[in-house]
């Protein structure tokens, strides 16, 4: 399958992983391998305490696999901007998913905010993954902002709810010159599979393998699911229709 | 992955294909490999005259891949069993899909006529997989006469509308005690995870390939996303919920 | 608007009524004429006690609504033709709407046994009302077995779910000579709206105004949503597009 | 039924329209009376001739509809804002729907563009009323700025695809502090009625109503379907579920 390119990052496989929920980081690191993932998110959250950080990039560094920090938890650009410089510091990084949402209840992303985040951080040389609404205006300014790639919501964030937000996400994917990647919502490899089907870059993951009874086959059935997605969206998939086509009984064999 | 067994048959693939509305002989030979399926299925329509027979046969036989004549176009039991006797001959299986559709616009099943008709192929030693309505009750009727397997539609044949019916669908996967085989309507590999994912234990799929710009690719696809989803229902899927569990900001971090 | 035409009788409201589960007989009876129904159905099992017949029936009977007795609780067609000449007798109407479901968990409704009965009530002189699946190849049958009109269920009964099987109703409707009336699943007024907006001839409603904190207002917004849905089937909806007709920028006018 | 707050005005009706794309004046106004709206909205650009504006205002002025001037063609915050002044002037009106969409191809709102001009209209005593995409954080950062409502979109505009923006918008009306209308993609009554059902204070309407083959009666089935969603909203919709509840089956009383 043809690679998929981000920033000067080149990857193989176009799922990525979000590292929260799980039960235990072994398990956590079990399904990231069967994934056959190439990049994983972070909280910033979470790698500050000088033990856990080692212990998550000890986990990844070895694999090659990239380490996205992200800064769920940030409010506003400011706070935002703190965390991404602090995440360059610990992780070694500027690849960073940028993650506003005032709302402590629904997650919901801040477009003014993080537009304004992406300006400034793009001018510290970030390479920008920003976490948004799918709001086909707000991804063109975010483009023009410096967005190495869009990353709009499938549906509220941890709700496995799908591709609830088909409609604009195929307005985004059709006018986009950065890469796409649905990043919330996705609550089963069919989502992934659709969402491939309609043109996505790529999707991240995290919830809906966290939260499985066996996160590791789990994270193998989304593999698949990406990699299907794609296949079909380069092979075409047919339109739908409101009837079959007509279909001769048999009485004419019959008859014979 | 476990296999599915079917009537005195063991499948290792879990995916079904039509091999109608293909552009040639040849490219629905190389989809139905591609696809890794070990049961086509053929129109007795298609096997009368006996060079298509030939054709046919010799494509498969050498790949060891099962042929399961039907009888589409069939517009009663009685048209169906007698189809249903001369592909026995002619094809060398005991094994059948049953369709039994009098409406030739929509090709939608007939309940009555498909229950009386496995009735008497049961008495006579077929091995039948009836294309059915996804109706629960007919498919306990049906498990009663001696079915190998029911084949409800997920949508009207060829529309390629998906998962239609999929709270029907549900109902009947608690209830079958023979596989749910699910049969019309899928139009994109999405449809086809999200069947295995709720539980069926095989879909069938002709058109969405067939109709597909590429349908060595798209059959590829599909095989990727049959046993996708099937390990994602032996994983479990996560409920969905109306709202992400609560982050706490990076307040406290940031206070350092 | 026009008037509905079912056997004998004439309607002018496309709206019939459930009487199960409400708090008490006087909250249905406020219901119900807050609907402005002219037929209700009452399930056998509840009139078998003279008393609660005489509650009913005294109930209804002032207001020149038709009891439309039901065999809900029948599980073949021998109990349901046994109900419908009980109902026959207790209630002074050959109306009848039959209900057979052998599986006490969701109520589907036995295809073959429906129209065994239908069959065999038809000739003895029942205009017949029967609650199917939505299968348009029965319903059909239902027609030629001479039933006064067909009752395909939306989702499953008593879940709220709305319109599931649409894609399967607008096929129905198309094709049916009789009066189709959409009597099950149906959550809230939006639901009866869509039924009607595809040219169903009527819904019967009863667990979405009876479960309702409000059984009498939400009768009426019933009333309402059923006038509304009729009315918008008469004058054409839209279809859907992909997008807007192009609009015209400012700018001309901003220039002048 | 109680009022309709919005800033210093109280409407009996929930349900606005839009006056674009009828096929006469005549017509368009024989609707606006159908509907009992009293707020109908008019493209700026449609208002910049002097025999047209006089048209128009003549048209409603003698039935006390409000005119709520809309700047639809802006691309900006700027082009808004003087359009804004031209309108008022104009017509006379301090209340404004902003509309600002810089791409002529989906006429997607503007999230950052359309807050700045709030801020800025808020203060020049402008009542806002913006159209804009279903972001919860957005409406909330709207109501800061002195918006008088927020107009999220339910579909993509002139789509009449209905309600999919749901998951969001009841985020939005869980939040908002002041009258949510939901404002594009409503195709039908049963869309409007289910806005309104889960709790939208009103809609607006316009390709549904002027794209039908009759304008005046989809105005009136408009009307009905506002009026039952929130008479159904105020008397609280059951919940979806599963299954049925247990029914007891005939046998006890056939066996009297």
């Amino acid at each position: 399958m043809e690679k998929l390119n981000i920033a000067d990052k080149e990857f193989s496989s176009r799922l990525f992983l979000g590292t929260g929920k799980f039960g235990s980081i072994a398990e956590m690191e079990a399904a990231v391998l069967a994934s056959e993932t190439e990049m994983v998110t972070i909280a910033l959250k979470r790698i500050d305490a000088e033990t856990e950080t080692d212990t998550l990039t000890s986990c990844f560094k070895p694999h090659h696999i990239n380490l996205l920090p992200n800064t769920s938890g940030a409010r506003n650009a400011k706070e935002a901007i703190f965390a991404a410089q602090l995440a360059r510091e610990a992780m070694e990084t500027n690849w960073l998913k940028l993650e506003i949402h005032p709302d402590p209840k629904y997650l919901m992303p801040d477009a003014l905010e993080t537009l304004r985040a992406t300006e400034e951080l793009a001018k510290m040389g970030f390479i920008i993954l920003p976490y948004i609404h799918a709001d086909p205006v707000l991804c063109k300014q975010l483009e023009n902002a410096g967005t190495a790639a869009v990353m709009p919501l499938g549906a509220p964030i941890g709700t496995n709810k799908g591709l609830k937000t088909i409609d604009f996400l195929e307005i985004i994917i059709e006018q986009s010159k950065v890469p796409v990647i649905v990043d919330a919502g996705i609550g089963a490899p069919s989502d992934a599979a659709k969402a491939m089907e309609i043109g996505a870059d790529a999707v991240l993951v995290n919830t809906a393998i966290a939260s499985s009874k066996d996160p590791v086959q789990m994270a193998l059935a989304f593999k698949l699911a990406v990699t299907s997605g794609r296949i079909a969206f380069l092979a075409g998939t047919g339109a739908s229709r409101n009837q079959a086509e007509a279909s001769s009984p048999l009485t004419a064999f019959l008859n014979l």
